[in-house]
């Protein structure tokens, strides 16, 4: 079996965004870029979509190697949710992480980590 | 303002997964089609990547309206992650993920919950 796999995944629910950022979706993907770039992550693919009705907004995603940034927002509420998952040592959500929040914009954010790592256990 | 964003994320880390599950690509993206109709949410776009190296794998991702769906693979670790995060008060992650749990069989699994709705603070 190879090394175990390193997998780090912090994500945040981010409150009070300027709605003129969270419906501008060519800002919203050039910023996913760059996150992934300043947390030494490699994008695969990254994909945006504009999603109408009430509750509608912008989605980017991006295939990162072999993990995901994502960032889903909804305008009229001036609200955002944030993943940033990578893989591997030498990557570090964290720097993505708080790239997107300077971004964002938030008044307020709630951040959570979890250790998406291949834990040492018999099989 | 719209009425709060209702949004349920339900992760996991498995361990012990078949091998010839998790290199098999067309069965794992019909199992986030199917996850994500048992969990009542509607895709807007389901992608699919084969990874090389050490640590390939399989990465499926699914767009669902607004959040998303994701399984990372590495057959050669026997280990994969789970993502279902749904929007809305119709959808049911958990419903989708013990499907997902069925079509990848680890032996093990750590599953976590997170609550993405909206919360209701002053901004």
């Amino acid at each position: 079996m190879p090394a175990p796999v390193v997998g780090r995944h912090v994500y945040a629910d981010l409150y009070g965004c300027p709605r003129i950022v969270l419906e501008n979706k060519d800002l919203l993907v050039k910023a996913v870029k760059k996150a992934a770039e300043v947390a030494n992550a490699k994008i695969l693919e990254i994909k945006s979509w504009t999603v109408g009705g009430e509750h509608g907004g912008i989605s980017v995603i991006a295939l990162v190697v072999e993990s995901h940034i994502a960032i889903h927002t909804w305008p009229l509420n001036n609200y955002a949710t944030v993943d940033v998952y990578t893989c591997g040592e030498k990557s570090d959500p964290w720097k993505a992480f708080k790239y997107l929040i300077d971004v964002l914009k938030p008044k307020h954010y709630v951040v959570h980590y979890s250790d998406r790592s291949q834990l040492p256990i018999e099989i």
